[in-house]
């Protein structure tokens, strides 16, 4: 198995310095995001549809209702590609035409395979839930048969990926660093506040240590 | 002109509910959000890219290098779905089920047509700059000729769209809420920290008035 990700269709053109195909970064990057945003085509037109999603090993998991026009495309092998996005702060150039933004996304490309197989399925609810909640799974109810009939999961290869990483200060033409103009980074990221307790929880229920530490702004 | 931006292939089927299709609803969140994701199609196979973007009334506006296989591709008139996605929060149900997100996301189809005409294109560019940064386009260089040819502009529609919005507390089945299962929502954002001036800054250029503010974690 080789460690790079790199096809013709997932090498970056534009900027290529910025192209990133080693295993490492890209699994880096799914597992720091939350959602994923889902591209397939239906009835001849492109959609993309956010999701959650999480990761194990070498393979992307989505999971949703089993009557959705995605979930039932995707279940029956249409191409798709999945992109993660984290935004990291905006470059503030000399020039207009260098601004930008630091980020890092990863495209997966690859066709899915429904898990059907309840002990595999529900291995795979396990990782969704825990990738956007690390320690939730074995706190909660689990899934009845009857929500198990009515969730679709699907696994895609992470086989077919890029990532494009951009960091740093603004990259300015020589002759703009004479300009007296502010230049710099606005760094930004997806905060956590302080988690907001349900007026419904039973009395006595505390908050789970796995989601006690310091929120800012708190 | 109607106030809903709803048609057979915006309709939202799952959840209906959870559905929104009036102009001012679609226009904040487009207003609010960083990124969008352009979906589109070539050589068969669906892409999702994330970029910035703007919004001038009714037009959502993209840029990028004339040379780039997705500008290429959307010039030419390709089909896109546009989507913007803003994470609110985890929403931690008693059951794994209803587990969810709180979010605001839009979707825009639309076949997008190419600014060529340089006032047009320079307004354009100075909407993508100032969605990004508000203040920043009177203060910076300005596009040269040659940089204006290597960008290319394209304004999408925003007459086919539709937002889905999920606000507010879990939602358990009833026999669920006499379990002690700690439940709530865990509130995020997109959150901007002290801007970084770049090293080679000239001195006694400040950081500008429309940047300063009070940043979390200062």
């Amino acid at each position: 198995m080789t460690d790079s990700l790199r096809t013709q269709r997932t090498e970056v053109h534009r900027l290529p310095a910025r192209g990133v195909y080693d295993r490492e970064t890209i699994h880096a990057i799914l597992d720091e995001g939350m959602i994923c945003h889902i591209g397939f085509v239906f009835e001849g037109s492109p959609f993309v549809i956010p999701t959650g999603y999480g990761r194990a090993g070498e393979q992307l998991l989505i999971h949703g209702s089993s009557a959705s026009r995605m979930l039932r495309a995707l279940s029956a092998g249409a191409a798709a590609c999945i992109t993660v996005t984290l935004i990291d702060g905006l470059v503030l150039a000399r020039s207009a035409f260098h601004h930008s933004m630091n980020y890092r996304s990863v495209v997966v490309l690859a066709k899915g395979v429904p898990i059907g197989e309840h002990e595999a399925k529900m291995e795979a609810l396990r990782v969704v839930t825990e990738h956007l909640a690390p320690g939730r799974w074995d706190g909660v109810r689990r899934p009845t048969p009857q929500e198990m009939k009515a969730t679709s999961v699907i696994s895609f290869p992470i086989a077919e990926a890029s990532a494009k990483v951009r960091v740093g200060p603004p990259k300015d033409d020589a002759e703009d660093y004479a300009l007296p103009i502010w230049a710099g980074v606005l760094p930004m990221s997806l905060t956590t506040a302080a988690p907001i307790a349900d007026d419904k929880n039973l009395p006595g229920v505390d908050l789970p240590d796995y989601l006690r530490r310091d929120y800012p702004g708190k």
